[in-house]
């Protein structure tokens, strides 16, 4: 399977994800508990993975399962890192109004770039670094309040703790891609039995948020597990579904690509999902979406096109005429 | 002299020009005709180029200067051009609002590009290619209407006339800059020779413009050489230094440079003096104005950086220049 297409894949069911949760709520508001969608889907991404894992051993049974408790202990890291994500977040936006945390959420762009650049030693070159930096000023331009729109904050409006705590916010998220990135590389396991190991925590984290939330509530609506698909339809399923199968292609990309290429599919998502949106719920098409999407789309080409598509290497490379390189080189000296 | 030194020459004085302007007016007006600005600005281009070249003539008895009529004859189109243009510009506000027009704007760095390669034959490499199309999306980012200000007109809501006469507007802005890079380096004639021809035109279409305005006006304010510097202050006169001087830096670059190079110049006075007006006239900063900053600067460095600087040559090709061709035709062939 060729990176591109499980990119492209990841791109179409990140966009379906905010338009299938946005169709699963009723008045504006969910009839279900949120929180249970994240835990099904770990569910869901366990099932499947061990499910994966089982045909393979006996497709295999050579295949490459590190079970030594140095590494599992190392497969909790991520559910970890998200659970503190989660309260930087909530902490931020007791700061900032949500579209400017919106609006910070693009960093992570560049702090993935930069982890990326500094935990996993992968080379960038000039050019792809000006890429990383256009993909998100191209997605910020795309949220820019129009004019006419409601809420309207001025600019850089919020106290600097807000500030300090987005970047924060954008470094822990860059951290679990990063991390994620060198457990799944750092061996040959097979994907699924790492899979397996990142699920069963995934869902174990997830089990312990929904009893906390039940203490916090007193148990006043009952317990998680009795009430877990109350006010469940079939578009909810679908929530959950999509979830857990961008979580799986995420965690093929993390193997078999790289964060860069998964940064690109979500932030591609989001354009998409603002376009469908224009279609599906009567957003107004804004002057900044279509001016983001070229942005997009330049940073796309810059970073991945091979180099000699972009520019032209030097001209006594080429098979050309004999003065050409004479004239060349005289215009060099002039500039 | 280098030519980033007279480009960057031009951005400083193109964004004084903009600030000047504003500075001239008086609550909202001008006191003066403001058409009589340009007139100045030639005579001044006139004089200056006139005495160069007497200086030049008088140093060097060889200079070059054609004064066939087959060549001299071709000095008036671009001020006729320029008039064309004037006029499709008046047309095109009739359909549009100026702030929709001002974004069309934009469009002329595109336009710029496409005749520059279809008439002066220059090849630009892809990247330098997006660099253009991103440097015309990063100045309409800048302008793009922030919430919370006063006009707010919906996209694409004015007449398909506005817009067609926009773009022919941009290709008649870009016919004129190509069209003078043309003039200037179709043979190896001296500079000042070829400016005194320009503005010689260029006096000659500026009168003709204040006398039909003057006949337009029934003569009733008398004719426009009796009041030539009526309400004119230190500051119009700054005006026009700056405008004569603005030009004559552009016929510089159209010899010597080229109009790619123009082009930048004047996108960046553009967002300088977006910046210069926060200070001076309380101009609040938006967040579009910072992307499109950010979105310029990069359109810059990648269409004027070395590509050696942007992209990663074959490592291989590094260590051992010798086997650089052999490997640049190889990829060549592949792409």
């Amino acid at each position: 399977m060729q990176w591109y297409f499980v990119a492209a894949l990841l791109t179409v069911l990140t966009s379906s994800q905010g338009i299938l949760t946005t169709l699963s709520q009723s008045n504006g508001g969910y009839k279900y508990d949120y929180a249970t969608v994240p835990f099904l889907a770990e569910a869901f991404k366990l099932a499947v993975s061990s499910l994966l894992l089982w045909q393979e051993i006996r497709a295999c049974p050579s295949t490459r399962m590190t079970t030594d408790w140095r590494s599992v202990r190392l497969y909790p890291i991520p559910s970890i890192i998200y659970l503190i994500h989660n309260n930087v977040q909530f902490a931020t936006l007791t700061y900032v109004d949500t579209s400017t945390y919106q609006i910070m959420g693009n960093l992570k762009i560049v702090t993935t770039g930069i982890l990326f650049r500094l935990f996993l030693k992968k080379k960038l070159s000039n050019l792809q670094w000006m890429a990383i930096v256009l993909l998100a000023v191209g997605t910020t331009t795309s949220q820019v309040k129009g004019c006419g729109e409601a809420s309207c904050q001025s600019l850089f409006s919020a106290p600097i703790q807000g500030y300090m705590l987005g970047i924060l916010s954008a470094c822990m998220s860059a951290l679990a891609g990063v991390y994620t990135e060198f457990l799944m590389k750092k061996n040959n396991d097979s994907l699924y039995w790492q899979n397996v190991q990142l699920y069963t925590f995934g869902v174990i984290f997830n089990m312990a948020r929904l009893l906390l939330d039940d203490f916090q509530g007193g148990f006043e609506k009952g317990p998680w597990w009795q009430r877990l698909f109350d006010g469940y339809t079939i578009t909810t399923w679908m929530v959950v579904l999509n979830l857990g199968s961008t979580g799986l292609l995420v965690s093929w990309l993390m193997k078999y690509a790289d964060n860069i290429v998964k940064v690109y599919s979500t932030s591609m998502a989001m354009l998409l999902t603002m376009v469908l949106s224009i279609y599906l719920f009567t957003f107004k098409p804004t002057l900044q979406l279509f001016l983001g999407i070229i942005i997009c789309m330049m940073s796309l080409h810059m970073y991945f096109a091979p180099p000699s598509m972009l520019v032209d290497y030097p001209p006594n490379a080429k098979a050309a005429p004999e003065n050409l390189k004479e004239i060349t080189v005289e215009r060099k000296s002039d500039s």
